[in-house]
């Protein structure tokens, strides 16, 4: 039984560099588009908030992008993180499936965003810049970003979707811990939270409208850049280390996954430990089934239309091509925030259109099940967001009973649920709804996207 | 730079057995007395509430104790836990002295107990047990047994005290997530209780009070045990795997503690880290300086008598020589829940009176200070327990930089404060006070220690 529950990686087999799949896509990935001209992004267009080597990797086709030493020193703090199989869980189901988990719920902010904070905090440091903006719902990103900063020596300033400052003030508490400031968005600082305040005095805020703030902050202050949680290729890119050490892990594990299962909102987590496995497919014929989990409530995947469309409300960002359901487009209140995006990261849509990966819509009813079975099962009570990877595995696994055949499932367990708890209070009192959007609201939201001339 | 920061174990050096120091004490430790006899406890005294291993391991004087492997295969889920060196906070410090920290908040409930909650929820169940009962403060250890019965199939019944039961929904919802019943306390449910309730329909309740419900619970039920988070001999000696951990992981970095230092409520974490060090002092003659971190408002082992004395308030408990201030006493109410009991475990205090081991009593304030600066500096955020042995850790390491002279320090970073912040935000907003115990209740409290005829 020893080796059966825990894989840990010696040195000589820790990942040093990440992996980019943009070097194995058969077709390469469409450009994103500077609104103003409809032409490709050039490097110029990014470069008032983001650093070059950001730019660089986001556009970059090589294979392996070296994790800088000063990176994996700090990832060192939680990684390689565990993987475990979940025997306890594989026997109250009573299936024949092998199921595996990767937990990121390890890093000092719970989740696996540091791994992009802490990446893009070094690039911006080594930029010489001194001050990073963001935004953040929930939160998970904020704290992530916050904790990166201060490792770093980078001021923070955190756009907070309004409603979340005033319900999460833990989490608030845990970025201000770190030393960042958190800012109630919409707020007086910027022309667009500004202009929406003007219109609407008592905005509950959204994530597009923090995203313009953030932004706008970052264009107009030289020592001020802009870092995303999420969405964009170097963000996915740096979480591939979550996938990279999986696919050692597993190898010590004498197993190969059938089918790898994420959740997905922005994309990262899903592609962070998908797109390594997707890239051993493509080089080498290793078969694998890949499978996006999404909420019912916000279906970018299953029913957002593939088109260019902007990352925020106030249309300052490029165009990218990606799964949307408009930017204007507003989700029901679910709990699981870190997934109640409209857009889809674009290389994570670029690999749906290719037929490359599956997507899965579910309630969170049943997904606050399956986190409650696993949290008995295994001990870990899963983030809301991650509740949706557990259904997925769970699912995969009685369909692996139905059949009568074992197969093998790997999730990624993204986050803890310590910050979370009233959600799970919520879903024991029976007070969750399973939340559909609006078919009418998603309809009009589409009807605005905007026209972009074909390539 | 590579393993500087982080030391894993190889499968080999991962501990199969807990340490006992009752091997290896200079003098033996004073038995547990029964109450109504006054004589040294008999294990049958105990059989009520506790299974026969566990009371085998109260007075075993064996140095080794094999961990039964299903709780190594659990113990897999966490352990072996990280040892890091904190090299950006002795830079902050500009200390000489090296800083190591082990971490024991990457368990599923985020602390230390889980290690003895694990193994007390086995035993239970190999003894033919059904439900374990207990009492929580701040939730810590609630949770924690909350987590290991659930692994195990046990009903878990905690009485909570009431005023953290209002207080602290989230701590109660991680328990009922788990699966267990979370009591407020003092309940309708005990004679205890409604004792107490009788007389003070409003009382807040008390971890003493909780205590005397719990054991009540489990004396008059044949199919219930009881299970203690602390104090007790066996519940240190499964936290030794803390320590143990420790020894290889500084044997790796190639470095020995000059000091060894930890946080003390009822000693069981202190005793985990401390001890494994402690016992190869006294068999080999390593050097080591032990050093107890306790708060200023509970000052146990700084200010208590070394006596004979019930554990809880009702008096259903042994009597156990110990530091104590008086089952009455009452601490302020400072935001470490976890430090706030009137007695140490009786290894620890003996090992006080021995003069083998330090302590230190200190104010909440500077504990957060140091918390905070640990958060920035490190990127782990301390529960408010765990930052009085940061604190402990910083004032030796400035000690070291006042004197010129590098040394080595560990401490144990027992779990994260992501349940505790409020009090981070109570402290940034300064509004929390430096809480010292009432003098006139400390002497009423001790005037009230039982008579114990001499051995």
């Amino acid at each position: 039984m020893t080796d059966q529950y825990k894989y840990l990686l010696p040195d000589d087999r820790i990942p040093r560099a990440w992996y980019n799949i943009q070097a194995d896509l058969p077709v390469p990935l469409p450009p994103g588009l500077n609104p103003a001209t409809g032409k490709p992004l050039a490097p110029d267009d990014l470069a008032a908030i983001f650093p070059m080597e950001l730019i660089r990797q986001e556009v970059s086709t090589e294979r392996e992008i070296e994790i800088p030493e000063p990176v994996r020193e700090i990832y060192k703090l939680w990684r390689p993180s565990p993987l475990h199989r979940a025997v306890r869980l594989e026997r109250a189901l009573d299936t024949p499936a092998r199921i595996f988990y990767k937990y990121e719920g390890v890093s000092p902010a719970g989740s696996h965003k540091p791994n992009t904070a802490v990446a893009q905090a070094f690039y911006n440091r080594e930029a010489g810049i001194k001050k990073l903006s963001t935004e953040t719902g929930a939160g998970q990103w904020g704290c992530s970003l916050a904790f990166a900063g201060s490792l770093f020596g980078l001021e923070v300033k955190v756009y907070m979707v309004k409603v979340s400052y005033a319900q999460k003030p833990y989490r608030r508490a845990l970025m201000e811990t770190y030393g960042a400031t958190c800012i109630p968005s919409p707020s007086t600082e910027t022309a667009a939270g500004r202009a929406v305040l003007a219109e609407h005095p008592d905005s509950p805020g959204s994530l597009g409208i923090a995203i313009s703030e953030a932004v706008e902050v970052a264009a107009q202050n030289a020592d001020t850049n802009y870092a995303l949680g999420s969405v964009l290729n170097h963000v996915g890119l740096h979480q591939s280390v979550i996938g990279l050490e999986a696919i050692e892990q597993m190898e010590m594990a004498g197993f190969w996954p059938d089918v790898v299962i994420a959740c997905a909102g922005g994309g990262s987590n899903f592609a962070g430990i998908a797109f390594p496995f997707l890239g051993k497919k493509l080089r080498e014929g290793t078969d694998v089934r890949v499978v996006a989990v999404e909420p019912a409530g916000c279906p970018t995947l299953t029913r957002g239309t593939y088109a260019y469309d902007f990352g925020d409300i106030a249309h300052l960002t490029p165009l990218m091509k990606m799964h949307t359901l408009g930017s204007s487009f507003v989700p029901p209140g679910f709990h699981a925030g870190g997934l109640r995006y409209h857009g889809m990261g674009p290389l994570v849509s670029h690999a749906k259109e290719l037929g490359l990966i599956e997507a899965r819509a579910v309630y969170q009813n049943p997904c606050f099940e399956a986190g409650l079975m696993f949290a008995r099962a295994e001990g870990i009570v899963p983030a809301p967001e991650s509740t949706h990877a557990v259904r997925g595995a769970i699912d995969e696994a009685l369909a692996a009973k139905a059949e009568g055949k074992p197969r093998t499932i790997l999730f990624n367990l993204s986050g803890h649920g310590h910050f979370d708890m009233q959600a799970y209070m919520d879903y024991a009192a029976g007070k969750l709804q399973d939340l559909d959007y609006d078919e009418a609201a998603l309809a009009e939201s589409l009807a605005k996207l905007p026209e972009v001339a074909p390539a």
